[in-house]
């Protein structure tokens, strides 16, 4: 269907170039910077306590991922993350694998207390454990039973919606059926490969596109919602996977065509192929 | 020639899917999650002390990797590698250029004493330095004079098989020949391609998929023995090699072939291709 | 026009193969290593102070690159960097994003302080940062008021020159067209692709291709002032971009590609495609 948010959102993410400040894993930190650079953002990837605030300054959206967390870059990250509240500069936070350890559940819950993010993407464990406070989550991959389907997310969104309400956060859980909700609304985006789950990095990217979406429009001063920000993220993001998939011949090669289209489709290609239901 | 196991444990490791959690360097840490990936397993790469233990507990395998070791992950390892052995969860050891500093053999003579490694994967240069508790590689390559060849290979394995059985490891040393031994037997594996030396990660890359064999033929209980089951990896890895080598064009595409390859071909592609010699 | 050097260094590269030490960040530390390996050299990352020193003495050169700078890993730099100089192994440094923070001004000013560069690469803000001792830079990229043409190419290397001759350094400042000067002459340089700016690490790239070529000179003691072989390092690696930018599909395939360059791209290729100008 048509989404006119697509075709504006990304065009003002090419005019207005947002700097990303990205506190990221240093597995998935490539394809973010890229991927970044390929919808015409501007990465910049630092992690010392002693400079992070300053480059929150100069930053127009801020990722937390907690992929290969340790206390140090914890600390980096509760800086940032405090002096983009005071600047207002959105926040976005991938909480990676956090169910897996207490030391995640940790940093994510302490992190939640001190900070105010804009958005929270998640594979929907993931953001089931935060709502719940605790979980279990087998390495980084949600739970097979955590599926969401057209049949659940319904109930899903009903589990969710009352975190979403508490961050103040648009919540984007993705999986083959991705659901997002502002703690009003849910809408479900069925946009996507099955191959994105197969190589590293796909969530930590569409973690980025999200925060340069949302930086875009903030710093444009655009009258969207958030919630149709990260829809629009998580559209665009699940098309660059489809286009992808086109020619798949294996993840080396599905990995860098996913990079080429993010870097090609511009927002007349993309405003046509959202394939969201509100639910 | 026709090689049973590479049939059936490649098939194990994609119904398995085991989660494998790699302490690795952050050169090629993005590579070996998405071999994993590729070949059915899923990763997770954390080195925190405060959650080793904790991934380890979730986890079918787990590889030590010292190629960009500092003294907080050599820590985080030490953790990692005795809860893995509390557990009964196979451990590979990654030995990067542990003969160039003192540091590094320290590191890895230290790890050898409080873990026991089911495998241990370097070049020959890097085995020999553990074997003999000394040695002097020129950064993270084989010395030239350290080649493995036909003629050779015989006066290696006398060389490498009291460390095998000291250890209770299987050594795999790569290079163009590559030897593999338990301590009583030594095999020959051909597999292979000239230029997975001329990319950085392939001997990581390798240790990664060695290990989700290992952990794929532990958790299924399977009847193979950890040589048959590390001559298997070798073989596979060395025939991504081999078919991703077909359309060589430099090592930019030939490393996103070698993951195509790895990606695509099943156990029924690897079973005829073995190249494997008892010796 | 034909550029003797370029034939002659990269050849060296080749023929010699110099280890060069990075210590470097963890963004485009899987993409330094491979342009490295592909352009004939050999890489080694390691960044602990314990070891550093001692991977310094067996390497052929050193690059010292901020990008994800932290205090634990700044002062192995400064480790590395005066064991470098004692022994005379050439040290090259790229300061990512100097003018952005505080910390990082402080550490370059602090490096440039305890230790000689042989050469200092990148962009033109970054480099007038360090000459003035204060700056402003919009994270990573070079401010647009800061493009350097035909026009004002003169002016800007009078504003280098003092800061080239003070700190014995060629300087390398890249862009659209890069500047070059070791106080005395200045070089324009015109090679590339505006495609190179749209991926992440084309400067850290070039900033190890740079160290590689310096140490190939140093190593076989051949008659290359560093102006020219910085030049011959500008001019094949913006040749690569050239090269990469002929099938544009995307940044994810002009990756891949950019290193299929590196890798193939001989002396004799490269010998006649610099497009140099003495300013």
């Amino acid at each position: 269907m048509r989404f006119e948010p697509l075709l504006k959102i990304s065009n003002l993410t090419r005019d207005f170039s947002p700097l990303i400040h990205c506190i990221t894993n240093y597995v998935t930190v490539n394809d973010c910077a890229n991927v970044l650079l390929a919808i015409g953002a501007s990465p910049v990837m630092a992690d010392a306590k002693e400079e992070v605030e300053e480059f929150v300054s100069i930053s127009s959206g801020l990722v937390l991922n907690l992929g290969t967390i340790n206390s140090r870059v914890a600390n980096s990250m509760l800086l940032a993350g405090k002096k983009a509240n005071e600047l207002g500069v959105p926040v976005v936070l991938d909480p990676v694998g956090v169910g897996a350890t207490k030391f995640r559940l940790e940093t994510a819950l302490q992190l939640l207390e001190s900070v105010r993010f804009t958005a929270i993407r998640g594979n929907i464990s993931e953001l089931k454990t935060l709502t719940l406070g605790v979980g279990a989550v087998k390495g980084v991959d949600a739970l097979e039973d955590d599926a969401v389907t057209e049949t659940n997310i319904k109930a899903f969104g009903d589990i969710l919606k009352p975190f979403a309400k508490r961050t103040e956060s648009v919540l984007v859980a993705t999986g083959a059926l991705d659901l997002i909700t502002d703690g009003e609304s849910v809408l479900g985006v069925e946009n996507g490969s099955p191959k994105m789950a197969k190589i590293t990095g796909a969530g930590c990217m569409l973690s980025c596109v999200l925060c340069a979406y949302v930086s875009a429009v903030v710093k444009s001063q655009s009258p969207f919602s958030m919630l149709e920000t990260a829809a629009a993220a998580t559209c665009a993001f699940g098309f660059f996977g489809e286009t992808a998939e086109m020619n798949y011949r294996g993840i080396g090669s599905f990995r860098s065509a996913l990079l080429d289209a993010a870097t090609v489709l511009s927002g007349d290609d993309l405003v046509n192929c959202a394939k969201i239901k509100r639910i």
